[in-house]
């Protein structure tokens, strides 16, 4: 086991009805608020009323600014920034899924200084302060609700990188799973992929010493979004599924699931960030398209580390009948499992090797160049 | 899965040579610290002077307060209370396991209130501040480490009461692992049954729906126990094995182990408390002496359930098998499974009994005096 720090201040207010809360948690810290989101569909299913009126009860101003999109870019998160300094708000409340939650973590930043929210993530500046963050959660999957991290995307560069500072932990996450009950099945697919990566990044690519705990505590996730899907797939509005799935979400990527893993790679985020970037298709899509191919190129050197996890999740030891079970779980949820599934018949496999590499030089990496190639390769 | 609100904010440096973080980690929140801690061992093996190393590196000044015992004493508590104030301390550096932490919250209340600590125990007080708390952790099991609870004995009435409040999270919390190769047989014993018994209180008590990510975390703690007592038997300084262990504690009572679990009870902590108290024995051999107890008592009402834990634990279905290899392992590291093998031939229960229904009183419980009696009963 290695070495690590560990703290993560983020209240987490969860359960059935925990909407209602967001106002009296921001109202020690606010009086005025950029209430970000996405698109129209809050004014639709009800939240943004109750948002509102959340807001009114406890006397907060809010501004809104609207039209985050999946994969957020960085020229929307800049504007977003010059809006909050424009009305002087005190925070952002941030209500969505990870993207909107991402982006708002960027304006938090671009709001408070006079330096470009670029140059903090390309680390050219230290973060000295952002403003207070409070999130409500529509889609689980990233755990940006109680991490630090972002991932936001250049267009001029198409550079989607991944980044953090303590300062961007939310101060309160509001996890209400009814709000959830209305997510698509294919975005409870892409989503559920993006949970399951977020889980085995560390366990699959760091060192392996004696660790039962943190192993246990891996491989319990992604069972555990298992359990759900199975679930969801019969029962898509079954509250207690959604809820499993909801605080797995959070529990996989807020630290936990690697303290103690020392040195590790985002080997799937690294190589899945120019595919979205690209080709504009769903995160956990490209996610899907990416895992198969990366245990098959491993399945030599990592065939311990693969048929330990198989046997913890389908009690399977053999890595090729584990992989394949693997990849009819995510075809079964409706997650596409190869470039060609996704309807993207030849990758630009040069161009996205290049992306790749680009964003391993900016977060780090242990694949090299052929190892990438191989790999978006054997996905096609 | 049930509402809940979970915010953890303590800080934790965990691995081999942490120790020596320990007087940055204070100097921003103190210039004299109460430096409580129990016996002399500190002084023997080498911790104590590297403690004072790191605070003088640190330009921080220290009062000493040692003597807190196992089960501490409300007597005690009052009297580091006294000191802190006559000192005029702006914190407290408590070293230890979780008897000497508890005490020092017991006295980061005291320290800064003209009402008697027992009072804020008794709930007759709400607390409104406490000294900020630091700890390096010497023998890991109550998970006090990383968590706002204490335990506490008033000696003059035998009440050994559990309670807790959200100022007590110590600000950071020193995990070395290394100060952990010398815990005896006896105590990894004792503290690995703490460990499973905080893991399975609300897994056992709760109403069990559909929580797939909860009961495997659950479970997870209690084989990650097993797998660091396996290798411990063979070679107790294995720094692997006390490390995951040492982690595992922490993870197994800093209230994620029930986050979504709603109401449950502290059967096991409610009934060992006067064992404890009455007859001056470990927590964690009362723990022993009850748990098997416990599952035979219940074994037809919550069959489905030990079912399922034996099943994850020992892949064992069958409870009474299972019951049989949960006392085989507890035997196999030590710890007594009845009062006779703990040396207590004739326990009073009907004191005990009396006791435990004034611990329930205090914290709330599901069990009836009939209940209680008949658990004692089997234990014999």
């Amino acid at each position: 086991m290695k070495n690590f720090t560990y703290k993560n201040p983020t209240k987490i207010i969860f359960g059935k009805g925990a909407l209602k809360e967001i106002g009296k948690e921001i109202k020690p810290y606010a009086k005025k608020v950029l209430f970000t989101y996405g698109k129209s569909s809050i004014k639709q299913n009800g939240i943004y009323e109750k948002i509102i009126d959340s807001l009114d009860a406890n006397d907060i101003e809010y501004i809104e600014y609207s039209g985050i999109q999946s994969n957020p870019l960085l020229s929307h998160a800049r504007k977003g920034a010059e809006i909050a300094k424009k009305y002087n708000v005190d925070a952002i409340l941030a209500v969505g899924g990870g993207s909107v939650i991402d982006e708002s973590k960027a304006i938090s930043i671009g709001a408070v200084s006079e330096n470009d929210i670029w140059e903090f993530i390309l680390r050219e500046v230290k973060v000295e302060k952002a403003l207070p963050i409070f999130t409500v959660l529509t889609i689980p999957a990233t755990g940006s609700e109680m991490n630090c991290g972002l991932v936001l995307t250049n267009e001029e560069t198409y550079d989607k990188f991944g980044w953090g500072d303590e300062h961007l932990y939310p101060v309160t996450s509001i996890l209400d799973p009814e709000l959830t009950l209305t997510v698509s099945k294919e975005q409870t697919a892409y989503t559920s992929t993006d949970i399951i990566a977020h889980s085995v990044e560390a366990y699959f690519t760091r060192e392996n010493d004696f660790t039962p705990f943190l192993d246990g505590y891996v491989e319990n996730l992604v069972k555990s979004v298992i359990a759900s899907n199975e679930v969801l797939l019969k029962d898509s509005k079954n509250l207690d599924a959604r809820s499993n799935l909801m605080w797995t979400a959070t529990m996989a990527w807020n630290g936990l699931n690697h303290c103690g893993a020392g040195k590790f790679y985002l080997n799937n985020h690294q190589m899945e960030h120019p595919i979205s970037a690209i080709y504009g298709i769903a995160h956990g899509a490209g996610l899907a398209i990416l895992m198969p191919a990366w245990m098959r190129y491993f399945k030599i050197q990592k065939k311990e580390r693969l048929s330990k996890f198989f046997k913890a999740i389908f009690n399977e030891e053999d890595v090729d009948n584990g992989i394949k079970m693997f990849e009819d779980f995510l075809e079964k949820i409706g997650a596409p499992t190869s470039f060609k599934k996704a309807g993207i018949d030849e990758p630009d496999i040069e161009e996205l090797t290049k992306l790749a590499m680009k964003g391993g030089e900016h977060r780090g990496t242990n694949l090299s160049k052929k190892d990438v190639k191989s790999i978006y390769e054997l996905a096609v």
